[in-house]
């Protein structure tokens, strides 16, 4: 049973159930903080337009039963979830290209509360190699391969110029990098045991002013 | 003729496609950069590894047309996909909850060369409300109705804590905002003709977090 447990924990998720626990999350710790108590998956389902069925699917992959009639216990869902996601582990990261929105990412201590611990950065630009943004150092990227050791850092947070994007992955990835938070708008290629997670903020903008559009036109 | 051309220009396109064009645009910027004339799907496809009909496909919601054997000019290429997107025109935004990710938003540079122009934060934060963040006023949200029709800003990025992100969703559309870029994990609920965009980054942590652990254990 102990074995099975693991196993369940360690479970490579789809995708799409990785991008809904997040939503369940936001949601039962919302109703962890009004004082509900119990919470099923019908009502999930009707705050989240999620079907119920795909609910306590995507909730199998965690240690926690609902009870019939009852649902699931709120707390110990907000507990479960924060655990299986990876949200209490602190996880280190370097971000590449310390820029304009590497720097926000740096600023933002929103990250260190889902566990990434943003540990340095590095650039190529003398007017911020050697300083400190919001008190992590910024290395000149050419001292990448001396430093990464010291920083027990796996992830990588990829803000540069999309013509710089792929030769900083490759340099990033012989370094001895596992993963990289993508957040350049370019598709970089990577061996397949090299975890890529693309969030191209800018291209929802795209989406955001097409539909705009469409609104007017209707 | 000319109708037609602006039925094209304004059609509400299928989100896959909104993804894929920023890609494209990526990609051949870079060729641009790099002094290439042309471009053809097939190589577009190899490097982003989409299907070339389905590029094809994509491009021909644009007013640009391929040559046989030549394919795509690439520098016409780059200025259809920057202006079909929206990226050169300047929209107003105000940011919700100019915290941590907030402010952070507000001093990302990157966001102004998209388009987005973040005209004022608002907060309900005292210690917040009535200084500047990046040159960029942040008021206090409940200034938010009779300061809103000043700034002519049709977009809200949403940058609160979760317990307060439909409130605020609420609030912003009440007073006339058209379009919500949401970066809560909450799923904000919106009447249909208000445009929402989920950007939850943290949530891309669960991801990375999940396929990091998966990699160990093969």
């Amino acid at each position: 049973m102990t074995n099975e447990k693991n196993t369940t924990q360690r479970a490579v998720l789809p995708e799409p159930t990785l991008r809904r626990l997040p939503w369940y999350l936001a949601y039962v710790t919302l109703l962890d903080k009004l004082h509900v108590d119990n919470v099923s998956s019908t009502q999930i389902s009707k705050e989240l337009n999620v079907d119920a069925s795909q609910i306590a699917k995507d909730l199998s992959f965690l240690n926690i039963k609902g009870k019939t009639r009852i649902g699931y216990d709120v707390h110990q869902l907000v507990k479960e979830l924060t655990d299986f996601l990876g949200f209490k582990k602190k996880h280190n990261a370097i971000v590449i290209g310390a820029g304009s929105l590497g720097a926000a990412l740096m600023n933002d201590k929103g990250l260190s509360q889902y566990g990434l611990n943003i540990v340095a950065g590095f650039d190529v630009n003398d007017a911020i190699t050697g300083t400190m943004v919001a008190d992590t150092p910024v290395y000149d990227m050419r001292e990448l391969g001396d430093r990464l050791p010291e920083f027990n850092a796996q992830i990588a947070i990829l803000t540069v110029p999309i013509e710089h994007s792929q030769a900083a992955a490759n340099e990033v990835i012989a370094c001895g990098i596992k993963a990289i938070w993508n957040f350049t708008p370019f598709r970089i290629k990577a061996p397949a045991d090299i975890v890529i997670a693309n969030t191209s903020i800018y291209s929802h903008l795209a989406l955001i002013y097409n539909r705009m559009e469409g609104a007017k036109t209707k």
